[in-house]
């Protein structure tokens, strides 16, 4: 999608320029991955006219392999964005109804070729909320990278203004997560996408170490090919200052990062991609240690927050770095 | 429509940024004529939130009457536009199908009402070319103007990119036509759109003051309520240097206005609105002079060539100095 | 006013360009009652160039009548905004002697015309500080408002670089205020305008909840037409991060507003006249309810910080989400 | 003065930033002579606040000694520049009524130890416009400079829109132009500025060179101090397109320089400017060679329509390249 | 090279931001190949810093396959570029000495398998002059593409600023253009660095039909590999305004284009670039018909001057729009 | 040098516009006590280009004398800063190798005429580090300094990635050290420039006033000339958020300043050159009161944290209203 921004703090109603970025779920996790080292590739559709070839122009720019993308139809998706300040929320206006990507169906994705040769395939849960023939293109993925012993994963992200074409996320996501071996989601989400009944809490529980556990547990009972599933966590002191968290639940064991304190949020905007990707990263990149792996995932997480734009633009040694976390008050020189 | 432009004389896939200005035919010479002095109101329909508003805010910033404008649907039509330079030619990418004002239909606006108190009333070709409610909710527009003795008039305006909802021109226009009294049209484009037969050319004969009076007089016997036709003339040395003219049928006299030759052209979109604006003033202020009339309307078509926009943003004293010829070399101290 | 400020922190003499916004007391308050969605028009006088004309459009965008506006004279007030941060005060530069507005005198303005139909008429203190004439010209307003029975209220906003005709505040203020059904002040204010004796404090007691009432109780003894006194409160860490809230006096009771942290300053300026249009709003919308409109003129006084430039850009929806201040941290989608 | 100019080809009306620049006639020649490589200084009164210091500070940058600057007064006068196209002119707003300039008066400045070791004063016709104090202390000047063997030179250069303060140029000019060594000034500004009845014309023969000669004698007879008398041509197309030269006349002869044509004007305010530093830098480096003198400021005059600003900021050297005429279209590298 | 241009058309000393391009002769060739359609890569040297790196992402955005560069060295050769107007010339300022492509030497390229399936290699006479390692390797991949059979092109390009390692450039042009089968080249070019003795010029006949063809077989028996010889043309009104034209020397023929006349130059660097990467395609795409080759090639010499930047950023569908002339006045919408 | 920063907070690969800022650490010094109100000058060479001669025009702009620059050599050194927030760090660049500065070297300063009349010379750590040349030079300023009596500071400013040029700064900088009379050091870097012994650190002791004592006793009694020695101290939140103070040892006491807590940064470059030139102000301004002189510069080295740029742009009324530390949150009008 195009993202298109009042500079600074201005409200929507003041902006006499907008400012250009690339991004959506899946394809800001490519650039995270690229950026981090790896050999990225992103699938859609865009329109065969400039600012179709743009968004190709910025994932290159990125890293990311753009030869798998189709191009056909007439609209790119565009979403607005006002970033908000202290106490003033950030807003966001969506333009992304009958897009070239909402168009898209199955066979039109050669899966067999697009995926020979990768170790992991990434969705999310937008995609299947597009349209009806997303969500069988995206069925047609995970079936085609479960035959090839391809890792699957998703990032449930709910999404309440698109599902508008006949369906509830209940009578299709089930078949989706089925085959996948990490996700990430919350409990709210997961109620919603999957009709897994919420645990009751106790207090302000929901992020308790306990509670989240037994979501997991759950999530895994219902979706038994999925080893891993993964929590981001979120206190929102206001729009300029958050604090955030993860754990990872694998093998029986629940993994909880530290919390990382961001007093001066350039941008949150795709930060759970980052954590997604990052994530990736740390599963192929420190194979056995889930520690290490959700550590690096929610240092990335942080990270993003400071960095203008959509996706993660930041090495692997520069979260590394701020995993340490001791230099970010210094320059370096 | 809301128009994103790359800053100065970048190119689409260059841009990071795009400028906003709001436009559209009618809008540009509601404007227009709003700068020139007169109270001037636009209808149409817009989304109901920041950016729909912020179209309105637009037109009421430049003093046009925006409370006949209804709220509603989803999306705002979008233009994007490269300017060129030199040999390269300016380009467009629109998106604006499903638009809220393509939705529009007849009985949604209540024209009696709108209307009350109007001296006249514009329409332009673009909005019958965007879907069968539009055209339908023109037509009620034109059969009230007629009805209230509210003059009429229309800029053919032909967009080969729009006119998909199943009807060719020549089956909607005619009966729109037919209740003018003042009509802005090539040749080429009322043959397009009205099915007039082009008279046979000689050479380069098209803007023969001959040729335009046979031709302004075939649309009168063929629109007997039009009382007058205007004609631009446009000499495209290059996207930076254009030379323009314009003639007025009117009343069995073909009027010619002197040529304006513009050498460094800042932004040439909404030209032909300004033309209609000014053509339209000089029809209600200099009612017995149609070659001041004429010349004034070649000045404001020349000048809007010199202004940033989609509209005519300047007073009918500063077109006047225009028309002097003697003042664009100095510095107006 | 044209206020020009250097783009981001750029000290003055750092700056290549400036940044545009209009603004002063009471065209502030206008624009904030515009966008919480009440009919409210502003006069005032400009100068009949371009600057001027700039001023009108700039309010009319954002939703305000400016018919009443007069037009004459030669000098558009200016005034230069350096925003500071952290430990850097933000600093001004008027220029606004001998401005159009400045020349104002009593009669020139046909305040019954202006105000009929109104129902509530707002001044600040700065106009009677500007000139004698516009002090005279305020007083004639005050006497047709309550002539005509219309809410009269006054922001009694002191500066000190003003008040140079040869009058002191208290020789020209208390016959102004007598008129006004609502006031907005604070103690030290009221003792210079309006020589109101300041109670003696106790340690850091100013600011607490008796001794507001006692000089609410105070100013409407010495001006009985006034039922209700405001008095808002700041608590400057230092230049970015401020801790406000207000209190209400009205009907012998004190209401007190909670106290909202702003951590991340966009742009202060302005937002005393937030305040005092929303809490307007709050009298016309929640007339039996103090508190309430006492919570929303808070909250926008707060929500007016993470705003750039003078007015409160805001919907009513926009603050009473807010208030529930339950969302700010969250993406709005 | 402050120069506020929208960006590129915006209308006063569409403009949200406004560029900053800094310039006078005086100080424009000070910085032109300053860039072309001599020791320059400039007098002026300024505010004591941080506009008044960045004019300093400006003209620092650009190599001039502004320690003879006096400090006092409140107002920073304030020019607002509209840059025109085509056929659309410039247009410029001034705010410069009661500067701090505007309030000096004679005995403010020193001006014996000013002038100490200069060989050249200059001034031009603004300053005594402005108040009968500018006036008066620009007659001190010119006597302190006639009596320290200083050379005098003046732009006559005329504003209708000042010379407000009840007395016409003629009672003041002719003064102040007895003092004058050289004189740049166009027939119709000699016949407002001094009374100098004009000669007939022929035809368009205002600018023949039988004609030109005609009025240098007629003004030298006039003032006899003047050994040698300026007159700068211009040709405008449009706002874009000029053709600029000019002639000298010196001991009896007329000396013409070539036309330059000037197809895209970037800024051609201060051309004079530039004309009048480099004919005094002509005047000092080519000391018996007046036809080199006045073909480098006629090369000066054009090369200043190519640099943004109001002054010169070019080097003798580019002037030079410029006059061989041979350099333009290569990039120098 | 990462250029540096000041903003419009402000001079060096008068920027306060640099607009970032990247660039250089062989860079800008397969940028530009790569927007015409074909399979490019580009080979150099880059420090691996993120402003190395930005360099490659610059050209993987634009299409060029970025993976054969090199890593190392520590500093990325800069130009600053001030961009010219009318009559005054743009000008370069170099940072590109110890530059971490200068450190390049033989031996650390593998050509072999750079070289691998490609069709074409072109090179300019840029990067032997930069260092001996440069011109070594430059020799060993000319040699190698003798080898493999694959098409060599040349552009001699003379920058008196370089050469500066000992030797002139007769000592080491020669062998490189040898192994050449096309070569864009000047009569004055090719004396400095082949030492080809230049016909005698009647008049200004340099630039005719006869002569250049004369020029070419010289070269053609020179250097007998080279079956093709192209020599653009340029005329050079000031530096706004420039008419350009080519003629290209082949199978005994000398064909000439059309000139194209580009009255609004909105950045001519690398055009002689975009003209060799449309000859290149031309080669490929028409292969039989020379003329048809060098008229493209000779649009996109004109066009890139349309196009802000270093390099041709146009599809050949554009290019080939620009050769029927017949569109740019208009805006293609 | 120049810097050269993308805006707001982009990463280096995500800039399209870096922005100009010229510094350096003597030179941000000569800004700094020129902005407090000395007289101050600044000696270095720079190349005889449009961009060296920027950096003089930048120095003059704020006040310093640049008479005594040297002009020769190419290059100019650069340095680009990526601007950190929250959890990520600032980044820089540098490209300064082969600068003219290192280019400098004995004899080429006239270091007798350059301190005739200057009551103090400064120098800091890294110019000794940038060539052997330029240490020299050092040397010999120090030497001529100390022989007309004028006081010598210095910061020792360890950079890593200088002193490549085969010397340790053990070897170089005691003897530039020896001549000095206030040294601004900490203990880390005092160990490597110096090879002074740290003290063993009890817990995170290092910052305690007996450690400093301690430090500031080992430092005078190896380099006796010093009667003075500073040290800053700063706690870094994160990039976006420190604190700083400093003490200051003289004449057997140590001064403790209070801590001054910066939670918006707007630019922390140069803080430490800001501090220093304020205690030379200091030194000067209020010859018997340490405590107040080490106030005043703790107080200019926080506030250097909100001024954008490498230098303390602030008068000293404005450091002087920062100590009293009650003026941040209000707006100076």
């Amino acid at each position: 999608m195009l993202r298109l921004s009042p500079p600074g703090h201005q409200r929507f109603t003041q902006a006499n320029t907008l400012e250009i970025v690339y991004g959506g779920g899946e394809a800001n996790v490519a650039v995270g991955l690229a950026q981090l080292g790896h050999d990225s590739a992103y699938v859609t559709r865009l329109p065969a006219h400039d600012l179709g070839r743009s968004v190709a122009m910025y994932l290159r720019r990125l890293g990311v392999d753009t030869r798998p993308i189709l191009y056909g139809g007439e609209k790119l998706g565009v979403y607005f964005l006002e970033t908000g300040a202290a106490n003033r929320a950030s807003k966001v206006i969506y333009d992304r109804a009958n897009s070239a990507f909402a168009e898209i169906g199955p066979g039109m994705i050669d899966w067999e070729t697009v995926l020979a040769g990768a170790t992991w395939f990434h969705w999310c849960g937008i995609t299947p909320a597009v349209s009806p023939g997303a969500a069988d293109a995206c069925l047609e993925a995970i079936h085609t990278a479960n035959r090839l012993g391809i890792k699957v994963s998703t990032d449930l992200n709910y999404r309440a203004n698109l599902w508008k074409y006949g369906k509830k996320p209940v009578e299709v996501m089930p078949a989706l997560v089925a085959g996948c071996d990490l996700i990430l989601a919350g409990e709210d989400v997961a109620e919603i996408m999957l009709g897994l009944q919420a645990a009751p809490m106790h207090g302000s529980s929901g992020t308790s170490a306990d509670h989240v556990r037994q979501f997991c547990q759950k999530l895994q009972q219902a979706y038994p090919k999925c080893g891993k599933v993964a929590v981001t966590l979120r206190r929102s002191v206001n729009a300029s200052h958050n604090a955030v968290s993860a754990m990872l639940y694998a093998g029986q064991t629940l993994f909880q990062a530290p919390t990382h304190d961001i007093t001066h949020i350039v941008d949150r905007i795709g930060a759970g991609d980052a954590f997604m990707a990052a994530l990736i990263h740390g599963q192929l990149t420190y194979p056995g240690d889930d520690q290490l792996a959700l550590d690096f995932a929610t240092a990335a997480y942080a990270y993003k927050h400071t960095i203008p734009g959509d996706a993660l633009v930041a090495s692997a040694a520069e979260i590394e770095g701020m995993m340490r976390m001791d230099n970010a008050g210094r320059v370096a020189r």
